[in-house]
């Protein structure tokens, strides 16, 4: 059956990576029974300057009848920082409810990581980040503003609904990962006694269920710890919100840098978004120097997650070869440009 | 002028690691014009076992007499987790207002770090962490509790008062740390627009007092990558109570692990508190063989921050010319136990 996907290739170099991506599926939909439809749509730095639109409501309407969104990246030097992620990043995981952040920390090339002695088999995780609650409610204010009294706070909320969904999902995933069958709960509970007392509830709960998942527990401040010298003790972790921003982004490092890394911003019954991890670098956007391995790994997560599973790894596996033979950019050791890399993967595929 | 130290020896190892602080301390009396004077206090989990107190208010009335405490480890696996740090840890923080939690990240050795190619040089780094507020004000609730409608909350509460001391002590400490002169200000202000945008704009203010300090900001999900590519790039970071947990954990792996890594909370105008930052280690108690080098180094930088800089100093180059030379416990390659390393870092001051 056709999926259709709404591409938001965006500002930067959104745009060339993506085109990358989507020659890739293209590829795909050649030797495999993966079939796919885009629709573009305008989204970005440009269009806000052009016509003050984010995402219009109508827009948004439209989205709705897409099996997933595939997006570049958005940023610009001349919005306003914060501008475009709330209203566009932020706001389509908000609307569409994209209650799971999906993000795979998998070392494919042990030159790429920054840790000592580690292989691609001791870097293998799935962080599953709660992606709509937390302190990303967007909650707080102001007392005396601006005086020598202010005070500011911010509300870290959580509710059941929105812990046992991310949870119920991370031990699912975690049952079918892989043989390990583990999943970490990464709180500060000895300190966040209220909201993550919460999460330990719901994480024991629903946990039950799943008797065969083993059940593990660590601070957050010790999870950093362990990423970085015992990365091969970790599973699939589950978290809230803000650690898992944290989390990911050390993840993301720890396997090779913004250069690979993904995330999906998953609503199961939903409309899904993916996305390569790294910005719009706009100081080297329209050069066609751009790595593109993110965007087609992130196309890779999305065929997966339409439920061609088996077509989503054979992307992942031709990154993996092209990376180890240097067909790369100069960022990961190669010397092709954007392009290149994008015909180069297809050819493997082929 | 002598200056009084109360000791909390606590739980596990900590009376063996900070007897070999203790022997160093008098070591270092001996051969420089330090003068301690010491008087040891129960706290830790035995005493609330035997007794039902934690950290009495008669006892705070009595600490406040000090000039510093020097503190093991508080954890007992008989002890629901939780207890000891809130009733002792975060009690004493909390009690007298040390504001400041001092975590340097320094890597003494390249063999400890998990990185690759990274050289003492390339990790010296000083973390300012607020110690009081933040997510750590312990103000939160429940709605509806243990239901499927349930809603937890907790704040991050900032106050103008908090931010403005915290971050003029990190300027301060920026503009006499080095020639480098650069302050980071670690955040999450692109989502929390309340909270953290009190602290950019804190910054900024505090800032123009300090024209000669390089103002750098980053979010904590950078932060966290950088750490563990780039750790060179920072040299003073100042964060919130939470992220500061998390980074100054992180950094702590960075530079050789729990092994070595110091904490100060520190009031300015107060009683301040020094500590290793790994726990009670249970399993490994009274044997003999904990590594006391964090203690060591605690007991260093609780002499530098009572106006002994160079004495300080000296105990610190004692403990990295032992560790290069193995001179160290098997956790760090050598085969010394507790007690002979604490002579010899003794035997390195004479
Ligand atoms: C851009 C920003 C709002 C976003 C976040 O904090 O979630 C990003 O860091 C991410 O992890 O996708
Ligand atoms: C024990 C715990 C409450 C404490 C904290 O979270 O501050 C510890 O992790 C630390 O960093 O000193």
């Amino acid at each position: 059956m056709t999926k259709k996907i709404a591409l938001i290739s965006g500002d930067g170099i959104g745009p060339e990576v993506t085109k990358q991506g989507m020659k890739v599926l293209e590829k795909l939909e050649e030797i495999s029974d993966v079939d796919l439809e885009f629709e573009e749509f305008p989204f970005g730095a440009e269009h806000y300057l052009d016509t003050g639109e984010l995402v219009t409501d109508e827009a948004k309407e439209e989205l709705e009848n897409f099996d997933a969104i595939y997006l570049g990246a958005v940023g610009d030097p001349r919005v306003k920082p914060g501008v475009l992620e709330h209203g566009i990043l932020l706001d389509l995981r908000f609307s569409f409810d994209q209650y799971i952040n999906l993000r795979p920390v998998k070392l494919l090339d042990s030159r790429f990581s920054p840790l000592k002695d580690k292989e691609p088999q001791d870097i293998d995780m799935m962080i599953v980040r709660e992606n709509t609650e937390g302190l990303y409610a967007g909650v707080g204010g102001f007392l005396k503003e601006g005086t020598k009294d202010e005070v500011a706070t911010q509300e870290m909320i959580n509710t059941y609904k929105g812990v046992e969904r991310v949870t119920r999902y991370a031990y699912e995933y975690a049952q079918k990962r892989n043989d390990e069958k583990k999943l970490t709960l990464c709180d500060k509970s000895n300190v966040l006694t209220y909201a993550h007392d919460l999460w330990q509830r719901v994480f024991e709960e629903v946990g039950a269920n799943y008797k065969d998942v083993t059940m593990d527990h660590m601070l957050v401040d010790a999870i950093t710890m362990k990423m970085v010298r015992n990365p091969e003790d970790f599973d699939t972790i589950v978290t809230c919100n803000m650690f898992g921003d944290i989390i990911t982004d050390l993840g993301a490092e720890i396997q090779g840098g913004m250069g690979l890394a993904v995330s999906g911003n998953i609503n199961p019954e939903g409309v899904s978004m993916f996305e390569p991890v790294h910005g719009s670098a706009p100081d080297i956007a329209g050069e066609n120097i751009a790595n593109p391995l993110a965007a087609i790994l992130a196309a890779g997560m999305m065929v997966k997650e339409l439920g061609w599973e088996e077509e989503g790894e054979k992307i992942e596996t031709a990154v993996q070869r092209s990376l180890q033979n240097d067909y790369s950019t100069p960022d990961m050791g190669g010397n092709l440009n954007t392009d290149e890399v994008g015909d180069h993967i297809c050819s493997i595929l082929e």
